[in-house]
């Protein structure tokens, strides 16, 4: 009974303070979620309604990974910060990542509101400044460095390739991971071309302009294909992005896509860091997840790199990865027939299982004519009878080559 | 003594509803979205950056939709604001939907802050209150009528199943489909029962306990198997419902899988909705869909009813099915050998491609001995060699008659 008064006492000392807090923060006006939480110091596993880590610390108990708390230790920057990207950052945010660095040069638009995280009244802000402001107040524990530029300027590529060599969780330190949340052809190139000069581990997303499919890809610098090796079709089919751009015409967006894609990405930044980096046991990586919502197909693979790569520095990485894989034990790299094991890449992944040509073929359209090696890195949705496809693929009769070529002029 | 427990649980009462009031105030009041945008009457296809609709109506240039605007003419009702049903209304909301109807009792906690859309400043409200809040900023275009109760109570039941008979769009006509994102057994079992009695098509939704996988699952009473024929797994696997939300002890969440499975279900609605209503060209209907996020792997399959079903009108709703297919003319039931279109539908829904039994089993963990015709609906994670897994299927050594059993006594 002394007890019960004694707590009774304690929860009436709680709720005054908090209601003292609430109607200060009131008279100050902050709004729009101003004031948010205060800083947690500790991760907490406390099951009690006020701990916002409580749900993700429960991952430790269900035996899904080992010590949560290091995910307070990473560093992550995603470039592009609009349909996909911003939703990753929240998603990240929520989980408590130890820092993210956002790039993006663009305002946010009521043409915007179709997809998840910015609202009307933030119309005419910044993206990055938006975005910081939102964040931050669902979990004021993360930072967050933000830079309102295009990266694939001369001038801010400098700078952006700066950023990810010294941009970590202790400044100097180069962040653990680059996402790249983009919607366009030339800043996927350069993020490429900044990971492979700096052979940082990256991955790539994208949404078709359709607005029906999406993919994640894996990116790690000499070891699987980079994006000028062999660039998903969705982007080398085509399509003239310029023409998407011009005056009345936009590409098409749904939020389940770009939240779908989002999911996928942060669950495989999640399963990346946490089990590879400390062999907490996570799930595995996909190196490419493919999603089309017109079919709910979900097509994963990987693809090599190419040692034809027009980046210089995709070769050297091919050539450097050769020689750790020649100087390791031949037990370690052949498991099983056919089952290779990446012992030697600094995440130690797996390839995972792949989908057979015979079932990409049957649940995609049809495929182009491609050089020996270089395989299909999208899903086309088959046509529909009704449907009138801007996007098609057969009817080009261009070679990889010419569209590889084509895209490098736009 | 006991009369100043009293007082003291009489203050306590009163200061956690002057706190509710005050946090309710800051967060209706200015900032958070306050002022929104002005509603639209009609969508428009017009690409400028103040059209919310724009990127929506690119569908139809496209050619995935030919009529995007009747989206405005459905009515959508979602049992459960939390992880799933948040991200799911807003999803809608944003796509434009005619009318969501909203059904919760819970409040929002810090301790939901790992899920994507509520923010902490909320904590404290009703979940329906504060998402209505938000939703209507984000697109007031949108009708909202929400419901702060919980459905299995007698007499909120008999409201529930009024307001899904006459909470459409018309006030008297019923709503276009109901989607289940609750958390419990209980609550799902009383939406089939209600759907049951209406023949109502909904969808079920659901994220395992430990986080890393989830479902959405088509029901349409009489056709494909009810909850109450053959639950998922992860419910009907050996896990007390009332342990997870003893003391001390809660459920694991990500913002990953819960996001995931949200994209997955409203592209399916929207399939469902926009294709099958209207003859759009949409995509396909996944009768079952899992997401298991450790390995992305994807399962689709469909279940029949079960003829020995407890539900009183599921039985009777099968029985009328059946005499609708036996009314139809032979040819336009079975088309290709083993291909069965379902033309007598409501909906005109073909059963999508089957995931086989094999490769449910590899990429599963063990399987439990069930009766014949009932089929695994859930993929249960592969064990790793550290974890500690809490929920397992194969030590429970009971069949799913006793588990069933089992959980109408929770």
């Amino acid at each position: 009974m002394a007890e019960s008064v004694e707590r009774l006492q304690q929860r009436v000392e709680e709720l005054e303070r908090e209601l003292a807090q609430e109607r200060s923060r009131r008279a100050l006006g902050s709004g729009d979620g101003g004031g948010g939480r205060a800083r947690i110091e500790k991760m907490s596993s406390e099951v009690v309604d006020s701990n916002p880590y409580s749900r993700l610390m429960a991952l430790k108990r269900m035996g899904i990974v080992s010590d949560y708390e290091k995910i307070r230790t990473f560093t992550v920057a995603i470039v592009g910060v609009g349909g996909v990207g911003s939703v990753t950052a929240e998603m990240l945010t929520r989980c408590g990542i130890g820092k993210l660095l956002l790039f993006d040069y663009d305002k946010v638009e009521l043409a915007n509101m179709n997809r998840l995280f910015f609202q009307p009244h933030q119309a005419g802000l910044s993206k990055v400044q938006a975005a910081e402001h939102t964040l931050r107040n669902i979990n004021p524990d993360v930072l967050f460095e933000v830079h309102n530029y295009n990266i694939t300027t001369v001038e801010n590529f400098e700078h952006f390739m700066n950023r990810i060599s010294n941009g970590g969780l202790e400044e100097g330190k180069p962040v653990d991971l680059v996402l790249s949340c983009v919607d366009n052809f030339e800043a996927r190139m350069t993020i490429n071309t900044a990971c492979n000069e700096l052979g940082q581990t990256w991955m790539e997303s994208g949404v078709s302009e359709n607005a029906v499919s999406g993919h994640i890809q894996l990116i790690i610098p000499g070891e699987s294909a980079c994006f000028a090796c062999a660039p998903p079709l969705v982007v080398a089919a085509n399509i003239d992005e310029k023409t998407l751009k011009r005056e009345g015409v936009c590409a098409a967006s749904l939020p389940t896509t770009m939240g779908v894609v989002a999911g996928i990405l942060v669950q495989n930044v999640l399963n990346l860091l946490c089990f590879y980096r400390f062999l907490l046991n996570f799930g595995t990586v996909s190196f490419y997840l493919g999603y089309n919502a017109m079919q709910d197909f979900f097509p994963t693979m990987s693809m090599k790199p190419n040692p034809q790569c027009d980046d210089r520095n995709c070769r050297k990485q091919q050539k450097e990865y050769k020689k750790k894989v020649a100087a390791l034990p031949k037990q370690e790299v052949i498991q099983e027939e056919g089952e290779i094991i990446h012992e030697d890449n600094e995440w130690g992944i797996e390839l995972v299982s792949e989908i057979s040509e015979e079932e990409l073929k049957k649940s995609s359209g049809p495929i182009p004519d491609l050089p020996e090696g270089i395989i299909v890195a999208y899903t086309v949705p088959q046509k529909q009878e009704d449907s009138v496809p801007e996007v098609t693929v057969e009817d080009s009769g261009e070679s990889l080559e010419d569209l590889m070529a084509k895209m490098k002029n736009i």
